[in-house]
């Protein structure tokens, strides 16, 4: 299967490097409709990464800022039913105007009024969805339901839901220990994984930084020109950051702030020394 | 009166220590039905104790949900009516399904209309009610009006509401420079004070603690046997986690990250070193 | 033009050292309904500063509450259709019963349906417009769209719509590198510049800190006797504190907690110190 969104060649950590640039140059406005945990520490991932968020999120407004913000964030933590007609009407638009967006369907697999939800919202072509194992198997219809936003999977369990969620997006992840990557590249749209290391156990025990990632994803939507590069690039920037801050902090209230300063801190140097891009593998689709 | 809910024995600074250890052992899923101050601080406070936060709130989904946590929380800080309607239902399914719910009643005192919402929940039996002094006489009835969500009323003074409150709950505390627990105790279900001295006055200076002293009692109600015991544990844990967040930092901003930081740092040693559970007082009915 | 809201002189810094003391001493209890990203960072602001925040923000208790609140602020973030009512019920309110309210007009500018919220707000007589210059330009009508929060205009481009502003308002500033104040002064209202200089270029990494600003200005609202003095006083409290805070932390996550410490740590001394109340200039209306 060929696709309009296949990476040129299977992203490496030079590309992660320029990707993080353009980032740093182009201060995308990235919309986010998230949920109540998450909005705060959202909004500062990505001033500290250097992009610039909206959150504008009810239906009155949704649709329109959609088309003038560079790319967009649908989580589905919380959502209230203004929101989630907001989220239809933004995905809505970002795919009309060829804006980016992403989908992040937290518990899509455990509960299944949101599971619904989750499902319209593929229909609006997502640039990259991001989730744990357990929240990509279930939104893939596998049926292994997701225990609150924990994962209770491995990643490398959810490749084969990933490769199916492909049919809709045009990248998808699954957060781990090692976080998984799948998209399509070259002419002949191969499936390929990559998988990107590091990061630090300390993630897990703070709220809303998995959130926080797939807003990241939609500011590197925004300046690159592949979805599986950009996700690629957010998932490789969290990592390294969580590596600088884990220098900073060993307990989760301090490591909150130290991640912030460290994803500010992330540049071309950090990113060369401490990114783990680890090899692709093409799959058989 | 005898109780369903009776503590075998009045808890003691070592039932609080195995309480912390199987808090940290199994790791409960805690459900918060919160306001938009607490939300991400609530989440937080329950990843640094061990627990599991789920902020399912909607009427869509929050009584399915219920059924699957280990406990839940409802807080009535800034209800909406969608949350309103969401809370009834969580509240009820918690009842049916034998689990335990935690109901905060913020500014229930001098809000009728909130005041109302907090009645009709006190019908589905929760194992613990949490607030300030003026919150708690304000609940039971006695009229006097909360200030926002700060309390105006010394702990002491709420005992009498408190102990009324017991009809409702299995355990009920008035937080306060020294904190008031009341329950029930053994066979005949003695009606029983426990205070919980320590913490520190920076624990005011930071929005949404109390809010989450709410939501890691729902945690402990979800692997210790009784409500009193666990709401005694739960004020324990804060109180030390207070005072060591005051070794490190002095001012609000910098108290806040380092109260987390004790929160995960809390354990047996700390606990039996600086937990202050003062000898209890049997009370007449 | 005359106003009953005119300062009686222009403000000095002598007067935003009056101020603080009397927020310090009279711990004013300030009403937020605000949008979901800056709730918590606002009340811990309020708390840091002395004040006690209160997010009351349904239709069915903003009313009744403004009438007991010191102040109120409004501020069009996130807003909900529930809260757009709520936020005409408490500012109708807070103008009946005399109680000073500060507008915040995010985004009014550049979205049509919440341009239209703040132009019915106007009506209810805020006694502080607080914004960027794109936004207040934008609420002024003239036409120039805000992205996001951020602000594409400078302070100063903003003073024609601040002034034309004042036909609502009792003073209005505009956010920027250097801070600009509007209002009357004396028996004959003349119309008044004051320029507020200080503060660091963090304040514009860290997320909701233009949010806490007018829940600030609220706070001074209830404590002095003009909205020009009350606005004045809280740009030199947060310019000081931001000063403060750089020596501590160049990072904005370290900022963010050092910001709080700081709003904290003011006092006539550091105000006197570092605050840059620069010399008023009379316009001609």
């Amino acid at each position: 299967m060929t696709s309009a969104t296949s990476a040129p060649h299977v992203p490496t950590l030079e590309d992660v490097i320029a990707a993080q640039s353009a980032l740093r140059t182009r201060c995308p406005l990235v919309q986010c409709l998230t949920n109540s945990v998450s909005a705060n520490f959202m909004a500062n991932v990505l001033l500290a990464v250097g992009a610039s968020p909206a959150m504008v999120d009810n239906p009155e407004e949704a649709g329109l800022f959609a088309r003038v913000a560079s790319a967009v964030l649908v989580n589905l933590g919380t959502p209230t039913q203004a929101q989630v007609e907001a989220m239809g009407l933004a995905a809505a638009a970002a795919d009309q105007a060829g804006k980016p967006w992403v989908l992040d369907p937290i518990g899509a697999g455990g509960l299944p009024w949101r599971g619904g939800v989750a499902l319209e919202l593929l229909h609006h072509h997502p640039a990259m969805i991001r989730g744990n194992a357990s929240e990509i198997i279930g939104l893939a219809g596998l049926g292994e339901g997701a225990r609150g936003v924990d994962s209770t999977a491995d990643p490398s369990a959810a490749v084969d839901s990933a490769a199916k969620l492909l049919d809709y997006a045009g990248a998808v992840s699954a957060s781990g220990a090692v976080d998984h990557v799948l998209g399509r590249v070259g002419a002949t749209g191969s499936l390929t994984l990559v998988r990107i290391a590091g990061g630090n156990a300390l993630l897990t025990r703070v709220t809303a930084v998995g959130c926080a990632l797939g807003a990241l994803a939609a500011a590197y939507g925004a300046v690159t020109s592949d979805p599986l590069t950009a996700l690629v690039a957010a998932h490789t920037h969290f990592a390294v950051a969580a590596e600088l801050a884990a220098e900073q902090a060993s307990r989760p209230g301090s490591f909150a702030g130290a991640f912030l300063d460290a994803l500010d801190a992330v540049d071309a140097s950090s990113l060369r020394a401490k990114g783990q891009v680890q090899e692709a593998v093409m799959l058989v689709d």
